[in-house]
């Protein structure tokens, strides 16, 4: 599909897409680029890439397909220390999960004579690393594209082809309704798991360990989310704002109506509430994105 | 190990209890209680008890062991029910998720010659009716019991050999602490879920349909919570008010100070309390109780 690809950052995603790369032989060569030097080792001996460097410049130039894996803090950098040595038409692209600032802070240092199409699957586990990476992470997830206004279609067609091979659905949106969306299915939870999990590293050991002991109630479930990569995720949080204030906003205030229903007992507020919510969960499962790990599943192996 | 039990309410955990009942002979005879004839007719139609009656007191009078597993509202009522109908010596426990309400609404209803057990298995799906029982749904879990001060040794030692021939390991502890505990690890993560997912089901329609289609990025770890059953958590929040508050309270102290650091920008802030709370879902791992529905399990499958 490609002569040779590139990819930058070499964590759950970027080693889960090297996987599908050698799997479904995507490219002649696949090139590792890290900044640091363990991991480009570790990729060496772990057999995902034909070579491995720290350096951009030295990583990027014969590549046809550059997929920058890092947080979306790294991005911009990353844009201006490739920029002089791309190759003509390569594609750019990216798995960040905010993309309105990644595009600000990387399309002012691309060259014209290359094709910039911002990605995000949706797709991950709580594990970083490079042996994090699994070839079915991508299996029936979906796949946002938000190519600009002024991007051809051709290299919008190639990377959805690429993505597909991958186990990838496409979605093509613009950079905005991506960030507020993501915002709600992503951004928000994230926080609030943070949040929940952070208010209860703070109690006395105690109650902390009766917690832990007790966590299947619940608790566990906001744990998986809050072991996140925490440098990926302050990331989030400083390059998608406005998104993210303004659905905790609304947040908020539902959480302070049901905090004055239970003050109050208002036990119909309270039924209403919990009532209507059990409609998403069914819509969820009916389109399919109720795996993996799920008690539907789990119960039938009983 | 009990010639007769008698279960109060069909649920997802009254039908799990009997299927243990059932497959481990814990009883020579078996009696389903339920408000719902047609969940009478339907646990004896999947063989679940030998009789079913809508009837508390007809029920319960000829029992060793009478185990409630109403929403925790109702219990009040099915004490007064079935007061003047007991056995001497019988045990009486039920399975509700808070105790210090459930105590003061059945104790002063109970006769002095029959043994009164509060407890609280730690297990659950989202699922309910009495089709949605099974067998392993307790294996490996807490089963916290909260007896009272006057409680006699003999009943809790044949109550915990019941529940760990259910497959429970058991606790025990005061009320008070069960239900702060329980505030944190269950209660606040439910209260949570539901708002999150309220927040989601209050969206403009377009937005709506694309939340569920990416809910795989975080969102749909809080819609299975949101889609438990509605009267058992009104219940529940009716009667745990204190210890809601009071950690709902933490949690949003917590999440403000996180609004304050994303809007501010402060990245090491927000670093530090993402970092922080990894630790605790590796000691959930340790202490045994991160599972069923992992990816840590999931991947070991690729």
């Amino acid at each position: 599909m490609f002569k040779q690809i590139t990819i930058i950052g070499f964590g759950l995603l970027g080693s889960s897409i090297a996987h599908n790369v050698n799997n479904h032989k995507l490219a002649e060569k696949l090139i590792c680029v890290d900044a640091d030097q363990l991991v480009c080792d570790k990729v060496l001996s772990l057999g995902l890439a034909d070579e491995a460097t720290t350096n951009v410049a030295a990583g990027v130039q014969d590549s046809d397909l550059i997929i920058i894996c890092t947080p979306v803090g790294a991005m911009g950098r990353i844009a201006r220390e490739m920029a002089g040595h791309l190759k003509e038409g390569a594609i750019v692209t990216d798995v960040g999960s905010v993309k309105k600032a990644v595009i600000k802070d990387m399309q002012h240092h691309l060259p014209a004579n290359i094709h910039f199409v911002p990605g995000h699957p949706i797709a991950g586990t709580a594990e970083s690393g490079p042996e994090s990476g699994f070839a079915s992470l991508f299996d029936g997830r979906w796949c946002i594209l938000t190519p600009l206004e002024h991007t051809e279609l051709r290299p919008i067609e190639k990377l959805t082809q690429f993505w597909e091979s991958c186990g990838c659905n496409i979605e093509i949106m613009d950079a905005e309704r991506h960030d507020l969306i993501l915002g709600i299915t992503s951004h928000l939870p994230h926080l609030i798991a943070y949040t929940i999990v952070g208010t209860a590293t703070d109690l006395e050991d105690d109650i902390k360990s009766d917690v832990i002991k007790f966590s299947a109630s619940g608790f566990r479930d906001f744990t998986r989310i809050a072991a996140s990569d925490p440098t990926m995720w302050r990331d989030v949080f400083l390059n998608n704002k406005d998104s993210v204030l303004e659905v905790l906003g609304r947040f908020t205030e539902d959480l302070t109506a049901l905090q004055k229903a239970i003050r109050k007992a208002d036990g119909d507020y309270l039924y209403q509430s919990f009532d209507k919510t059990r409609n998403i969960r069914r819509a969820i499962i009916d389109a399919g994105q109720a795996e993996y790990n799920e008690p539907e599943k789990e119960k039938k192996l009983d």
